[in-house]
């Protein structure tokens, strides 16, 4: 398969590039670096995207921003983040790309545990996450072509510790290895609009 | 108690302001008519009316529109209705009004069905009413002087059959008379962080 990870030079992303690269023509964006740049926040650029790569099995997304902060302090403008990037940039990579990849082709997203497990500082985040976790779930139903949508939901990962341990202190952090698993199992699966826990 | 009903003048909102106006002060906020005008896709509007009506116990809010279509045909600008209004406006309704309300006071916001139960074209309101219930059970374990925050899911309503049943086939309706008690008990209980499913 031809496969496109979005995020693919981040943590998550490139376990799941490791696992993918063996068996399949594996193509790393990201939005400074890897095969090509894409800025998920932008239609114009993820449109431009899949006009300049054809031909797409999978579409992986590994990348999301939000802003992490107290919930006093979370303006309407900094919830933004979240919205631009975790949300509009994941959901517009589908309602893009569905006009676009192949037939039988899949797409990938990422959410997070704090939707189903809140954390201080977490809320804007967690908004983005069950926004992209019941898009995916309806979306799956009216994909054509016989397009399959999967969204992935990992804990903190052992890798990410020293960066987010902070804000999750009694999770059970899981190995990036772990949470690519489950990309793989989207990707190389045919199962569509589930939620992929790996908790 | 203080209980602004913003959407109060809608199928829903009626319903749940005849339940509360015998024994509480409700004033009704809507676009266009009702005790007072707001728009909650703007989030000056929003500070405005909170600084207009002081001194309020409970917020709910029964509104939020959607683009309700075939994926297929979902593109970006339309997903940004539900961004801008069932999503934002309701997140943004809390985010500012968290500074505002009395302490001890709380929020109900509206969510509905589609995102446990997906419908044909029905993946921009899904989208939404996932992130606002994610992000109420997230934002619960923050808020601070003891305000709350809960959500209400409701099925199809029988009021609404006749507008919204094609999209509901094999639903079960269920009265706006019981979707109401679901934001009576939010407002007048002591539970946060809830999604109240009405199904
Ligand atoms: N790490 C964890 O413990 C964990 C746990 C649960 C969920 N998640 C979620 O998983 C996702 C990935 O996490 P991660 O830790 O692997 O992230 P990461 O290491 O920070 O990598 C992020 C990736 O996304 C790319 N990116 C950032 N902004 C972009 C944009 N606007 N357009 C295109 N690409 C962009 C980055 O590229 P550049 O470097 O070029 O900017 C990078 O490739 C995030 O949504 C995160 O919330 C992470
Ligand atoms: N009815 C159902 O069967 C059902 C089922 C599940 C979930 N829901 C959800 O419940 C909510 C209310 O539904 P409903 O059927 O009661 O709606 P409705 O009868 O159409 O009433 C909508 C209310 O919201 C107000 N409104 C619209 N846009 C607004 C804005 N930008 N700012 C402030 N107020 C605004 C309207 O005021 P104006 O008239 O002045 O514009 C009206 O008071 C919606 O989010 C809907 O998705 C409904």
């Amino acid at each position: 398969m031809k496969i496109l990870i979005i995020g693919g030079t981040g943590i998550i992303g490139e376990s799941v590039s490791d696992k993918l690269t063996p068996n399949h023509e594996v193509i790393i964006a990201s939005k400074s670096s890897g095969d090509y740049q894409v800025d998920i926040t932008s239609v114009k650029s993820i449109e431009q995207m899949y006009k300049d790569i054809p031909n797409i099995d999978a579409v992986i997304s590994t990348t999301g921003a939000s802003h992490f902060g107290d919930l006093s302090e979370l303006t309407p403008e900094l919830n933004e983040i979240a919205i631009n990037s975790k949300l509009k940039g994941q959901v517009n990579l589908v309602l893009i790309g569905q006009n676009y990849i192949n037939d039988g082709g899949s797409f990938t997203l990422t959410t997070g545990i704090m939707m189903d497990d809140p954390i201080l500082k977490g809320s804007s985040a967690a908004m983005a996450n069950g926004a992209v976790a019941s898009f995916v779930k309806s979306a799956a139903i009216e994909l054509k072509r016989n397009l399959r949508i999967n969204s992935v939901s990992p804990n903190v990962l052992e890798e990410s510790l020293r960066k987010y341990g902070e804000f999750f202190k009694g999770f059970n952090p899981v190995p990036a290895d772990k949470v690519a698993n489950a990309f793989v199992k989207s990707v190389e699966g045919a199962q569509t609009g589930q939620v992929y826990r790996v908790y």
